[in-house]
């Protein structure tokens, strides 16, 4: 059952409760670039802890690194972005416009609305020509093209040119892979769906490097674990599926791709892609740094360039289809018992940017003093909330709207007997644990 | 009592054991840019969790955000940056090099390097001029002007463009702030000093907005608070200190700034600045933007533009800091008894990149598989390394070399009873613990 959320229902409760606003909002904003709120900038840190705990610490074949954004030019000579990261262009001499030549069909004139580029009497447009996705700016004192670098496109070639040095220095034998969060840039030329199709983004990228001929098999293996990655953090199954790559969308050098695809309420889109593209990169840099890539197996001294799998996700893309698919609507009862429609994010636990919110029902008779005693204890291990203000019914709804997974309310029984309530976010139940076994309660929910 | 480590010993361990390479190494690498490796990685995040921790989530009077790199093009004019931010440089018309101009005097002749710049008769230099510090790129489809955007140079504009934005959307009342993980760009004529002075770099940056006449208290305030983060995170106290800045080293706002300094090997540096800022920023950006950016106080309805404390910290010469700090040299004895040197990190736990690793005495007798069930389940929670090869005295100096603080030994008496050896890497005792109690002992040893 695809999510109830509509992009306006998302993108309106983004701002009205800080996940997501528009960077540079008081000046107008800036196309392609989005900042996090509060609650935003807590689930896309979540998105990001989980992936680097599964991807990494909790495995013994994986190496993380981070890399800087600017790296040497050569970098994107090897990897192929210079001649070939381009989209088609061509400019109109008569409105200075310059539009994606394959998408001409879709972009109305600027001058004449009603028709598209190309179709009005005065459109004059010239052949077309590639236009380079990369940002790229002049580093040290110097602005000539002795000074031009790029912003990284991409996190992977990171990776690639420290292969050898993680090689060297962290004990991993092939099979083995290398990770990275950060952040890439890409100057795309129509940004759109909010967070989705964006100038500046993150990724968290693997490049597993294994022996040729084991290539299918931890393809195979990639693929389904991460599919089950989305799914284990929440997402419904029916939103989520593997698209294998068509031949005419392979990369000439790749054996296979596929994508993890999220149905977004704009469609199907990739979330994620698992590509086997063999040794293409390490012996690209291998030919235009001169330095030798090869692996040596440690056991038969057979001497080879290791094949690459590459899960390659988005975290902004992850994020909003966590926070899409988290979006629920229902009916809860009021402070008079009267039954209203609430908007519950109904994000895993462990992606939940608060966890729990402690509500003292009164402020009086000692409600408070034990409450605020709960709150400074889980507050040393988890992001939770206090809130005194309003009905508790009000309270609970604020909670709702960010997903948080635990309302847990002092009441005057809690005073004479140390007990609190601890309601469901989903089922609304409600059952009455000790306070000192809070703590436990919650590890067992959040991270068992 | 400084530091056994001098840069050279840090620069090579960090390469020999995986913190920090140089980016875009096989390529000749990236001036100013560098890469962190599978343990430095690991390390970096530590602190920069750690920050967050103590900075955000502990807090309620504090609000995250995590804003783009690419900003609107008018917040650095409202921020001073595009007149302000830069360095006066001269041009050799002989030789075609660029100089810094208050630097000559340092900076040898390219064409007769025994004489300055300046000083050889054939040095022909242009008029000191401006020269931008920050990188600029260009987004959308064209070229120009229009189009050209800057790399931020600091992580704090972002919040002051999101105050409105923080204020409507997390309920929080002044006094708060708001805090930022993220990079920055700076285009340094002369990156040097290792991970210290270079072009691409994360900041740790809290606004905190206060009421004016409040500000001086809260400036005391976080001076105290950010002094002592350092020192509750193992930095020695002596090798730390706080130095107010002169009145001639103020911009011309700044109603106080101090810097918190570390005595690296190459002498006392800045780790963070700690400014009061009053109210600079937000009246800039509300002259520029056009909108109010008043706080309306909640009792009184009083209006006013807040005052603002900037806590500023540098996460890499902050993680560069720790390293330095945490270096020491002693001796132990070796596989026979034999005392030899020993390189050891004595990292804070909650810092070191691997929290504990486990050492199956031998290959056999049920060692393993009782050290590969304890390694899986610690490895659920934390950073753990798990090590069978080689001597058990070299598979201590491996951890550490890289601050590991507890080394688990399981033996043949482990099989038999269920205990294993906790090894203490400062002290190097040892003690016998239930293996049952090692997830309870490293949990209140670590975030205890």
């Amino acid at each position: 059952m695809a999510s109830k959320a509509s992009m306006e229902k998302i993108v309106s409760l983004a701002k009205r409760r800080g996940f997501v606003f528009q960077s540079s909002e008081i000046y107008g904003g800036l196309n392609g670039c989005w900042d996090y709120g509060p609650v935003g900038v807590e689930l896309k840190n979540n998105v990001k802890r989980e992936w680097w705990r599964s991807s990494v610490t909790e495995r013994d074949d994986m190496a993380g690194v981070d890399c800087t954004i600017l790296m040497h030019p050569r970098v994107w000579e090897a990897s192929g972005h210079v001649s070939g990261f381009t989209d088609p262009m061509v400019d109109c001499k008569t409105c200075k416009g310059r539009f994606r030549a394959d998408h001409l069909a879709d972009t109305p004139c600027p001058q004449k609305p009603s028709k598209m580029v190309g179709q009005h009497d005065a459109c004059e447009l010239t052949e077309a020509r590639k236009f380079n996705l990369m940002f790229k700016t002049f580093i040290g004192p110097m602005e000539d093209t002795a000074a031009q670098v790029y912003m990284r496109p991409e996190t992977a070639q990171g990776i690639f040119v420290n292969f050898k040095n993680v090689l060297e220095t962290s004990r991993q034998k092939i099979p083995f892979g290398i990770a990275q969060v950060g952040k890439s840039f890409r100057n795309e030329i129509t940004p759109k769906q909010f967070t989705f199709r964006v100038r500046e983004f993150e990724q968290m990228e693997i490049e597993f490097f294994c022996k040729p001929g084991s290539d299918e098999e931890w393809y195979n293996y990639w693929k389904d674990l991460r599919f089950n990655w989305y799914v284990n953090l929440g997402i419904k199954k029916e939103n989520l599926r593997l698209r294998p790559h068509g031949a005419d969308e392979l990369a000439h050098y790749a054996r296979g791709c596929s994508d993890v695809e999220y149905l977004f309420p704009f469609g199907w889109s990739e979330l994620e892609g698992i590509a086997n593209r063999a040794d293409f990169d390490l012996k690209q840099h291998q030919q235009f740094s001169g330095k030798s890539l090869e692996y040596t197996d440690p056991q038969s001294r057979e001497r080879y360039v290791p094949y690459v799998i590459e899960p390659s996700a988005g975290a902004d893309r992850g994020t909003l289809a966590f926070l899409i698919d988290a979006y629920d609507e229902d009916t809860a009862p009021d402070e008079k018992g009267a039954e209203e429609t609430r908007i519950v994010l109904r994000f895993h636990p462990r992606l939940a940017p608060v966890k729990a919110a402690i509500f003292p029902l009164t402020k009086k008779d000692g409600m408070p003093e034990l409450g605020e005693k709960l709150y400074k204890q889980l507050k040393k291990r988890w992001n939770v909330d206090y809130d005194l203000s309003g009905s508790i019914g009000k309270r609970y709804r604020r909670q709702d709207e960010i997903g948080t997974p635990f309302g847990i309310t002092v009441d005057a029984d809690s005073v004479k007997d140390g007990t609190v309530t601890v309601r469901d976010r989903d089922t609304m139940k409600q059952e009455r644990v000790a306070a000192e076994q809070i703590p436990a309660y919650l590890e067992q929910k959040i991270e068992g």
